[in-house]
């Protein structure tokens, strides 16, 4: 079959490797319909995290069942699924708390000897605790395609990031980072009840979408004064509830900053030198509780699945290129240098 | 009257200092009954927190009440009364949510022209806010004096420490400081139903009390040790509930190690470096969080003072010297030198 492979910074690659098979007995073979590039994938493509070269990409895909070990029972061939972006025994200690992202069987796609979800197909270990069927009608519906495949990782993080953040009726939110989590962010604040979403961000196309969203402000400042906008906006108090979706020193030093006392930050932005950006002194001070990490989409999906179903959220529009699978390394280039928001892959 | 000054590193003194007054009508005048020594005066006697020459110091004490400005109607003259480490005005939007430690309007005893506990009597503002009043009869019994005392500190951010590391029925705690606070911390823990709690220290006295207070297992290791002694307690998870109570990098490492996936720190060491020993990429895949800061102890005391009261618990033991007003001086000594827990001044 055909996937992606990364080869060094910046050499995306579309090769053929081999055909994935049932090893184990409660694996699924899943042929992919939907992927997209994650701007996590961009940390790898710029090579700020290594990678090896020929390993697979991708952790975010939907598609149709194939093939299906001896014991799996949950999905059958022919089943429309999403996957989230790692997979979990559903029998651990952690799964059994829906911390999925700690399960101890559990792994990422695209990790070393694991397939990638920017391929034609991929091997799902778990498959009964990893997959979650869809209904099979979505698959003829290219936008309900788009927002389904947000579950497997953007909505979910965004979601995380919002309930980290302590996102609920009564309170501001605040969302630094304009990439597709922060925008899920502001769905998920949104959705949780959030009265005011005061999305930070500089591209209209990006905080046009906040507004559908549920953006309510958008502070287009950086740095000090984005700082001094959100305090504007929040009677001088700053925001009781923050989403970090970037990672950065300055991202976070902007979400400690506008964060009222006795409020939190909700961190999922991969953290590449946040914690630098983390003022303990000042999180002391103004008792600033920071809460996230890795989110565990696959116990939100049940949750989520039914309001993108019928509707009530539309993650959608965080994809605004589409490109097919040997598309690929143009979807990469067009995210690194920020002409795409998020790209998808369509087989 | 006599108060204890600080005039360099090292340098303490008691010496004649004005006799406090009435100066706004919501002030009272308390005359001090029984004041301490913090962990946290420590930083200021090492000179790692500047303080101006002659500046006043000692942020915990109960006494009586003396005289009281024209607008102070919860307590008058006469009346027993215990004050949190910091004053508030109690209608501030924080003050009205319990976030005391940010009040519009509060203040820091010791701080620069203001009384501190470690005298013979204070100023304090917003009286009817700041102070809570305690049965009479406790003022001839030492030993409920001393317990009383720990509401102003040293009990109630213990408690904030249990609460922020989510302390409850069903969970393993750990406490890394075996100072008053984290001694507290066990307490709490306790008090909130925590099923097993890890005391880390190496001072036998200390990690006594510790046992005393509800403690069911105690490390004595240090660093890489105590991190692996705490997993080998945990079947290799971690405590679920981790209570930082020093401030340190090396207490902070220690902390973020011994966390379970999905658990959270309850900081309330004051910030001397913990920062570098916050990682957060180590808390991003884990799903650490991180909740605490100074401790809104007004708020607490409600809670707290009738199991005091009643014997529920008794925190008392954190005090092991007792000295007298002109004896401020030996008793930072003794605390600097780890001779002294936690040293309580009798006036």
């Amino acid at each position: 079959m055909r996937a992606t492979t990364i080869h060094a910074p910046f050499d995306m690659r579309v090769a053929d490797v081999p055909d994935p098979v049932v090893r184990n007995p409660g694996d699924a073979v899943v042929r992919v319909l939907r992927s997209c590039i994650c701007g996590s994938d961009l940390w790898a493509y710029r090579g700020e995290s290594a990678r090896q070269a020929g390993q697979r990409i991708g952790h975010e895909f939907l598609g149709i069942v194939e093939e299906t070990g001896a014991e799996v029972t949950g999905v059958g061939r022919g089943d429309l699924v999403v996957a989230p972006f790692t997979w979990s025994d559903g029998v651990c200690d952690y799964c059994r708390e829906g911390l999925t992202t700690s399960c101890e069987h559990g792994g990422f796609w695209g990790s070393v000897g694991s397939d990638g979800g920017q391929g034609e197909a991929v091997r799902v270990p778990f498959a009964d605790a990893t997959l979650v069927a869809l209904p099979a009608e979505a698959a003829s519906d290219d936008r309900l395609l788009a927002a389904l495949l947000t579950l497997s990782d953007v909505m979910g993080t965004g979601h995380h990031a919002a309930l980290g953040a302590g996102a609920r009726a009564g309170v501001t939110v605040a969302v630094v980072g304009d990439g597709a989590v922060g925008l899920c962010g502001v769905l998920a604040a949104k959705r949780l009840g959030a009265d005011r979403i005061i999305a930070l961000g500089r591209h209209e196309a990006r905080t046009d979408i906040a507004r559908r969203f549920g953006a309510t402000d958008v502070v287009a400042e950086r740095g000090d004064a984005a700082v001094e906008a959100v305090r504007e906006l929040t009677r001088g108090q700053g925001a009781h509830a923050v989403v970090e979706a970037v990672g950065t020193e300055q991202s976070m030093r902007t979400a400690v900053s506008i964060t009222r006392d006795g409020g939190a930050i909700g961190f999922v932005g991969v953290p590449h030198g946040s914690g630098t950006g983390l003022d303990l002194s000042v999180m002391f001070d103004r008792n600033i509780a920071l809460r996230g990490g890795v989110a565990p989409v696959r116990t939100y999906i049940p949750e989520l699945l039914p309001d993108v179903l019928d509707g009530t959220i539309d993650p959608s529009p965080v994809f605004d290129l589409t490109v097919g699978l040997e598309g690929v390394p143009d979807g990469y280039k067009a995210m690194d240098e920020r002409t795409a928001l998020k790209v998808m892959v369509a087989n």
